[in-house]
Parts: structure tokens; sequence; C-alpha cells
């Protein structure tokens, strides 16, 4: 019953399988082999279009990389107030940007809205030189709160960046989970509604370590592969990332895994909805749920071996709050949680 | 006929195996699972005390991160005119040390020297606001140019930068390949003889893709988690790099691998010693080699599928000057390299 | 009828005056001269004990480098979220912080609580690596607001600062408008009530150019020369910024040119309360002030030759806002302010 | 005898009145003042085309921030080996440059050779991630050696560095001295010979703190003025830059200072050359020199007051070296040096 975080489960067998077959061969180093080659195709026929891949190590470095690329002095980026390079990275924006400020905006529902933005925008006038001025806008897709932008949002916030001249990069360390819950095409809730850059995330849906920056307009990518190289992000075995990312995006595996972690998400939100002493405080998407449950059934979880962690969204829903007695709880699925987990979880909630 | 580099092998099947097990389980993310635990005593037995290890991806950003917590304004790094930091980093100690700035200096047989250690500390008077101050001395160890420093050498340099308030940094990319060739413990050629913090590579010598920067006074890493962190080398996944390590040190096997390196290295130099259209540029002490290669044997040993590269070392024995027709090129052995390719580049050697 | 700033008025005659009299006689470089050590002097008097004093060009450097001096990996700076390292200085700290991260909190009348800045810790728990670790508290004193810390609010903030291991920075810019509004020692705004370093400004109370960072205790200051040294803020002719404040700290210059910008302060405090078309948005303490004006008098005073911006502040008590057809506005006298300035804007104001 | 440097001279009572002027009107601030107004058309009228200036406080900063407009990760400024930026400029365009990397290069005469910037060039081959990509080639005028570039040999460097799709900066901190010697029109030896921004001094020849960055192309100069708040460079009081710029350039003054400094510093080689004690160790081109003098001569001249600087240059050309009992020193003359000084020092110097 681990519902910790979906970056607590193993990897899938598939795609260790590749790794291991990669490993019998080897071949040219930092990124020059044929499966990385491979790779880029790979992802070039996800997104329906010619796209520049990057395959690093870390959620964080995709995202201060990708959003470093757009720096320049008194450059902002504008996010939602909890997104991960607000909490979750300690000065990773501010340090690749060589102080690129990230300021964080209100939203709902985990999502910033077309409204905030504007407002966001307006705190920088532009020619103004002491406030700073927003170059580019992040949207975490799967957002921070379990939920989805739908391609009309991201087309419309995606807009106000472009008519003030900032880019629109997504956070995607969960958009496979995105693109589950959504069911829709890749490209059309990333470039066509939009999104100039993005961090493609694989590990927290069965890979080992593999993330990646993928610009939609490879001309934009300039001088991207050095900053890679400086940041220590060119691993000279560069078809171990792409093993993983042959096998992942092969065949649809990567939808397989996010659509069985969804699925189990499902469940696990039923098994709350239907329950006596927990409720969601926002309704999920895929597979990451916000619960208020009542003290005593959270100790008895926890008792019964369930892995969940305490949360502290300031971005719920105006009128989620807790009852006396209950405690807001995060609870992950992916792709390796079983039904026998979500079961065993219903039966001991109630106690 | 693969001499290009050891980093063009795949990965020692050991290594995969461990792998491939700890995925199937998973655990704790971000370095709190038990597996990396494991790993950390494996590395305090290794060096025969208590240090602190912090895996990361690649061996720049090991070498970057560990010169970076001790730059302040001004800072200097002391290195070999051709040490990675200087040639193949493009800015990344400059980078991550805020502004810090690597500094060459000359060497006999690609080693610093004391003399020559000493004249870099004086062109950096202490006390001067202008021209920098030196705070860490970096060490290549196996060097650049394929030799080794001798425990007494690492102590008197690491005694000229101690006694100038300078730490030392030793970058082990190849530290494996020093140790197979000199057949010393491990501490004596870091700790013992004054390093205080080094890069411990593991990709070269068999792993995927496992560096990690080493304290030998956990004390004097405070910090150095969240340098990680914010450099996005902290791996939600952190059992996998353990495990990569786990299987490396476990048994000796690290030695097995750069043991067979080093003994393929010494054969290959015993054909070159006895070919009469190649020759040694420099002694080699394990794996890498550089050699003179007549023009025509090169092109036949190219022709015959065997892959190496030019070279163009700038501090090679002042007598060793290629004879017309000569190019100078580097050949490197690895784990995987095998008697079958070593003799067969001696056969299309001599044509 | 200039109330744009305080930086709009020319200097000080007697602040030129040495100026042009140090500039007859020049002198050794990089503040070695004479002059420079008389000044450490008068600093030391001035704040009655023996500081370390760093003279450098802007209040932006002066807040920046201040700050960088606690930068490390993760490292947070807690502000108001007014403050002018967050609205005025685009990415200063971020970028001298070599990424650093300034996070505003909330307050009341342009001041940080006790309250509000524990919380604001809270945030941040110890030894947490995602979320960064705060290093340095910041208060700016005269504040954004035009309010004041009495010292024993300084010390409570100052106190929970220390408590949890940050340190006290203080932007000074207007420090004498404070001490004029408050009247107290120096030192008892400062060390005395737990700052640990400040900004000291002098630019906008009749110097040409001079700002210096203040170490209350020297041995904390270690580095910083090389610091200044680096960010080009180590003028070459040191005695230039030396005898401005020779002139300005000398036979307390600068509290008779503060106290006549807050006198001419309170008379036009006096004249807007007294007024039909203004009011006061906030209670000043000395020469800055924020009034909500009726639109068709700000109008006429703008058409009389009335300098004053439109102002947007956030941080205005709850119970003050615009009402119907009034504009916020804000109004700074300066030592060059004069009465009949003053009455002037008096009788134009009412029409 | 104050031979040690420029920088210990006041300044020009011109310049100084100027700034005392300005004192009394004051104006708006942040450089938006009719002063820098006309500041600004007068650097366009000296350089005979439309330019962009940003004046700033210090020579330091004047390179460093024009140096990091160019700045894009893995990049490198070629530079002479004796270099202000790699001399005494600790780690400042490796800060500014965020993690930018000055490289330096031999040359003849303190002077950067073609072939020796081609050859600079070829160490970085274009699409090279590793080593880092030249992006701009500066060059010192007047020389750290006291020589000065002909028009033609910046041409040449310049077409070399174009060519290569680097851009062009000359540090200027003594460019009046490279005027005055070289008697050429501003224009020549700068953007007609290929510059392409320029640090442009004030402070060693009769201001107190002027300097600036001009760019000869506006259009190049986007985003500098943040880059320049950012950095804590943008004087409130802007007029008061404004001021030592207006007198300095009005009427040819800065000129008439240079020349003076000129002719004291060829009076002053006309001493040494007719020494029986002292010899040039290179012809100056105008107020800096080089000399090797005998020890007892030097005590002698020291007993007397005289003030001049060892010096240990590495770029002097390889027949000037000193002989038994001799030390190299440098003596720079300036605005404010007097025949008499000169005089005096002559015959203290023979003993």
């Amino acid at each position: 019953m681990i519902f910790a975080s979906d970056n607590w489960s193993g990897a899938s067998p598939k795609v260790v399988e590749a790794v291991a077959e990669a490993a019998k061969r080897g071949g040219p180093a930092y990124g020059t082999d044929p499966l990385t080659k491979v790779v880029e195709g790979r992802f070039s026929e996800l997104f329906e279009r010619e796209v520049a891949v990057f395959p690093v190590g870390t959620g964080t470095i995709a995202n201060s990389l990708a959003l470093s690329h757009f720096a320049r002095p008194g450059a902002v980026v504008l996010a939602h107030r909890e997104a991960h390079i607000l909490v979750d990275e300690p000065g990773s924006t501010e340090f690749f940007g060589a102080g690129m400020r990230p300021v964080g905006l209100d939203g709902v529902n985990g999502k910033l809205t077309p409204a905030g933005l504007v407002a966001g925008f307006e705190r920088f006038p532009a020619g103004n030189t002491f406030h700073g001025n927003p170059v580019v806008v992040t949207l975490t897709q799967m957002t921070e709160l379990g939920t989805v932008y739908h391609p009309e949002e991201v087309a419309a916030l995606a807009g106000i960046a472009h008519e003030r001249g900032a880019a629109v990069h997504m956070d995607g360390a969960r958009f496979s989970s995105a693109v589950a819950g959504l069911g829709v095409a890749p490209a059309d809730i990333t470039w066509r509604a939009g999104v100039d850059v993005m961090s493609f995330g694989g590990t927290k849906n069965g890979c080992l370590a593999a993330e990646a920056v993928v610009f939609f307009d490879p001309a934009r990518a300039a001088g991207f592969a050095v900053a890679r190289q400086r940041a220590g992000q060119t691993f000279s075995k560069g078809w171990f990332l792409a093993a993983q990312y042959d096998a992942y995006l092969g065949g649809g595996h990567w939808l397989e895994l996010a659509g069985h972690a969804r699925d189990m998400g499902r469940d696990l939100a039923a098994v709350i909805d239907a329950s006596r002493v927990a409720r969601l405080a926002v309704r999920p998407a895929a597979n990451e749920l916000f619960a208020f449950v009542r003290s005593d059934a959270l100790e008895r979880v926890r008792a019964a071996g369930a892995v969940l962690h305490p949360w502290n969204t300031v971005s719920l829903p105006a009128d989620a709050v807790p009852a006396e007695g209950e405690q807001l709880v995060r609870l992950v699925t992916s792709f390796a949680t079983t039904a026998d987990e979500v079961a065993h979880f219903a039966e001991v909630l109630e106690g």
C-alpha cells in the first residue's frame, strides 16, 4: 500500500530489459549512438512533427535548463504559486537562469487562469528596467493538485503569453498522467495549443531515470546542447537514457503504464468517495489524489502499512477545508500499484 | 577494435543485474532508500574511514559540484592545464562556482609538480583583492595523459595546498585505473595523502551512469545535499545509482574490471612497443595509451574497423614529438576489451 | 514643487565642496587613501562601536552584495513583499547571490510582523533540501510605505531570525529619514536591536552617489573586499566616496539634512490633513507620504508644476482604500525642499 | 613625483566644476535627466555616428557588463594573457558572464597578433560542445604594456573575430592615452576598424568616477539597460556621471588632459633614455612606461619621494630582460603630472 509517490515504484520490466540489452552493445559516447537517433525519431512521431530532444537525468534539471534557455538580465518566469520550481527546487531556476526570478501566481484548482496570468504580466510593464520582465510562462501538466489543463485552457494561456512576447514551457513530470487522464493526443496539449518547450518525464511512470527537454521548434534549441553539457547532463553512455525512452515510447508502452496508474487512481478515488472517514479535497484527473481523512482512520491505515504523505496545499478550492479531526493527505498510484493494494486500503480505511 | 574511449563500452552484467533487481523493488525516493545506505557503508569500508558520499549522474557534475563547494568571490582553482575541467567542461567550474576561475598550470608527464604548484600559488598573493585567491587544487588520477600520481606525489602537492589554506580535490573519473595501475589501497592515494574530496567515477569502468562526490571528512560536506538537489542531481530513484555502486564495489568487482582494462592496456602497449610503425609517446600506467602511429598504418587499422581518436596534447614530454609521417593517437582499453581485439589490432597494424 | 523622489534633488553644497577639495589632492587608489580611513572612523563613532565599512556606488548593489554575503545553495532571503529587492531590483539578489531566492512576506503598515516572520520561516523546515533555507531577513528602514520600525520592533524580528540561524540585514537607503523620524541613536535601531549588516544610504539625503555596506561585527566581513572588487564596486578614486561621507557624517550634517526633509514632510502632511481634496493613506514617519488625492486636484497641482508619482501599493492598511474619484500618489520631500514649495502646493491643491 | 598610477591623481577642475553646477540643479533620476541626453549626443559626435552609451561607475564593471552581453553557455572570451580582465578583475568576467571563460593568449609587445588570435580560435572548433566557443575578443587600447594598436592592427584582429562569428570589445580604460599617442580619430580605432562595443574610460584621465559602455550599433544594445540596473550600476543621480562626461568631452578637454599626460610620459621616457642607471623595457606610446632601473637608483628616487610600482610582466619582448642589479618598474604620468616632477625625478635618478 505505497501511495507515497509514483517515484517510489521500481521500473517497468520492459524498460529495464531495454537497458540491459543496450548495455551489452554499448556505443559511441555523449549521445552520438544510434539508439539516441532512434529515440529522437520516436519523439517526433509521438508529437506528429519534428522536434529537438535532449534527454537529461532529472525533472529538476529538465525544468531549470529549459527555463534558463530564455534567461536574460531581469528575466521573470511566471508560474503557479505551488509549481515544483517554486516549492521543490531550491533556487534551481534562479541559479541556472543566472538570476532569473520565478514569480508565483494564484490559480484555481491548481491551474493558472487567464485573468490571473494577465494580472501577472501587468505587474511587469514592458520597458520597465526595475521590476523585471516575464520571458516565459510555465504550466505544470498534470498539475501539482492532480488536475489537468484542457487543450483550450493551455491555448488561452499560451495566447496571453505569446501576445506579450513570452514563451510557454510545460513541466511534464507527470505528462503521461495528463495524457491518460484527458485522452487527448500529446500534440493537442502541447505545441498545437502553443507550448514552445517541455520537460517530458519518464521517471515517475516506469523509467529508471529518464527526463527530456523537448523543443517543438528545433530552430529554437540553438545552443542547448552546450547548456546541457555545461550542466553536467550529457551522459557519456547516452544509450542508457535512449534505451529507456525507446522501450517507454515504443508500442504505446508509456500509455499502458499511465493508463494503469490512472485506473488505480480512479479506483482509489471511488474508495474514498464511498468512505465514511475520508473525502476527496479536489476531483483528481488521474493518479494523484488529495483527500481529507479522519485522524483515527489515518492512524489505522498507516498501522496496516499504508505509506502516504500529509500535505499542505494553499491552492485547494476555497470550500475545501478540513473539518475538525480531519487531515489532508496525498495519495499517488503508479504503474506498479495493484488492485489488491487498493482493495486492502479500502478495507483497512473503514476499520 | 574499439579503442575510442572506455565510455564506449556497455556495462558490466553484474551492474546491470543489480539495477534490474533493484527495479523490481523500488523504494523511498531521493536517496532515502536502504540500498543507498548500504552503498554509503561500502564507500566507508573501501576508504577505511567514515566518508560522506553523494552519488550523481556524470563526471562533469561531480567535478563541478565538488569544486563549487569551496567557491567564494575571487576563488581560483589550480589545475593541470589539460585537466578535464579546463578542456572538456565548457565553463562548468565557472558556472557552478558562480564565477570561480580554473587556472591551468604546466606539469610533467601530465602531472602537476611541486615547483609548478608553488609557482601557481605565488601568482596569487594572499590578501590581494585583484588577482583572485586559490581555494582548491585539483589533481586528476589517473591523469589525462594516462599516467598516475604516486602516493608520495599526491602528498607533496596536498601539503603545498594545505599550507596555503587550499583544499585538495581529486578528479577520479578513472580512479579505478589508477588503483589498478598502482596497486595501492584507495585510502593511500586519497585522504591519507591529503585529498579532501574526490569525484569517484564508475561509468568508465562498467557502470551505466554512476559517479559520486566523496568527502573524506563528513563534517566538511555541510550543505552539499542542497547543492546537489539544486543542481538537479538528486535522482528520485536513488536506488538506481546505489544498485550500480553496490554491485560495482561489492566483492572487489570494480578492481576486477579495472584490472582487466589495465591488462589489455599493457598488452596493447606491448604490441606498440614491438611495432615498426608505431611507438608510445608516453609510458602508460594502465588502460589509456598515447602513441605515434605512421599514417599508412593508421589508415590500415581504421580500414579494418579500429576506432581510435587523433589527439592533441601539449603536455607530452619535450622529447616526444611526432616524426615525419606520424600522427598522435589515443587508445583506451576497457573492462570489455578482449584479447582477440588486441591480437587483431597487432596483426592489422603491421600490415 | 518636486515631490517625485528625494533622489531628484541635487547634492548638499557641503558634500560637493568636500569632493572638490579632495579632487585637488587625489591619493592612493582603491580605498587605501587617508580620507577613507577617516570615514571608517566616522562610521565607528556614529555607531558607537568598531564597524567594517565598504562604500559602494548605489543602493541596489549595497543590498545585493550585503545579502549575497550569506548566500549558499538553496539560500532564501525573507523580506517584506514590497521590499526594494523584490520590486525595484530586477533579479539582483538572485544574481549576486548566485541563485539566492528572495521571498516576500505580508506585513502591517509596510513592516514585517513577528507572526508573519515566524510563518515565513515555517515554510522552510530546517534540514529540508527541497524548499530552500532562510539565511537572512531584510528589513527596510525607513520602510517602502514611509513608516518606521521602532527599536523594539527591530529587536523582536531580529530575535526570531537569530533563533533560527538567520542573519539580519537592514536596507537603509532612507536610514537618515528613519533616524530623523524616530529621534533615536543609530546604534539603537541597528546592532543594539540585532542588525548584523546594513546598507547605509547617503544619496537620497544629499550625497552625489554614496552608499555603504556596514558590518557591525568586522569579523563577519571576511572576504567582502574581494566580493566588492569582483562586482566592480571598488572605486579607484576611493576618496571620492570618502569625501562625501566625511562631509555628510561630520558635524551631524546628515541629520541636519534629514531633519529638514522630515520637517518639510510634516508640513506637507499637515497641508494634506487640512485639505478637502486630499487625505493621507498612512501616517508618515518623516519625508515620504502616501495620499489619496481627488483627480481634479491632482490635475491642478500638476498643471501648476508639481511633480509627484501615482503609486500602487498593496501594503496599505486594509481600511485605506481610494474613494470614487481619488488616486493614490506618493510625495517625497528632501533636504532641498523649501517651505515655499510646500506653501505653494497647499495653495494650488485647494484650487 | 607620483608615478604610481594615473588613478592616483585628483580630478580635472573643469570636471569638478561641472559636477558642482549640476549638483545645484539635480534632475529626474536614473539617467532620465537632460544632461545625460546631452552626453549621449557628445558621444555620438565624438564617434561620428549614433552610438548607445551606458555610463557606469568603474572600469571593471564596464568590461564585465560589456562582455557579459555576449554570454551564453560555454562562451569563451579571447584576451591577451595580461589583460585586466584576467589579472585585475577577480572572476568578474566569469561571474557577470554566468560562467563565461576568459582565455589568455600570448602576444607581442602587449598586443594580440593575427596568428595568435587565429590559433586561439582553433582551440575551439565550431560545433564542439566540450571545449567552449569564443563569442567575443577583447583588445586593450592602450595596452597593459603601454603600447597601442594601430588602426590596421585592430582591423586585422576584428576581421578574424568577425569571420568566426565573434564580436570585438575594446577595453578603453586608457583609450584617451591611445588616441593621444596615435593621433587618430576615435572612430578610426574603434568601429571603423571593427570594434563592436567598448569600455570608454574617463577616471584615469581626470574624471572622478566615469566609465561608459558604448555600443557602436545601438540595435545591439537591446537589454543592456536592464543588465546595468541589475548590476547596481544605474546611478539614481545620473546627472552626476553625465556632468563629468559633459565637461570631459566638451571642447576637446579630454584630449588636452591626455595630451599633457602623453607629453609628460615622453619627457619621462627621454629622461630614462638619457640615464646611465635606467633604461626602457619597451617603447611607450604615451603615458605608461616600463623601465629597468638599477636598485641603488630606485632606492634613491624612492627616498626622495617618488612613488612607483615594481612590476612583473611576462609580455615583455624576449630581449627585454633585467641585467644583474636591475629591477622592472612601471611609471605612469597623468593629466596632473608637472614638468617639475619630471625634472626632479631626472635629477634624483642620476644621484
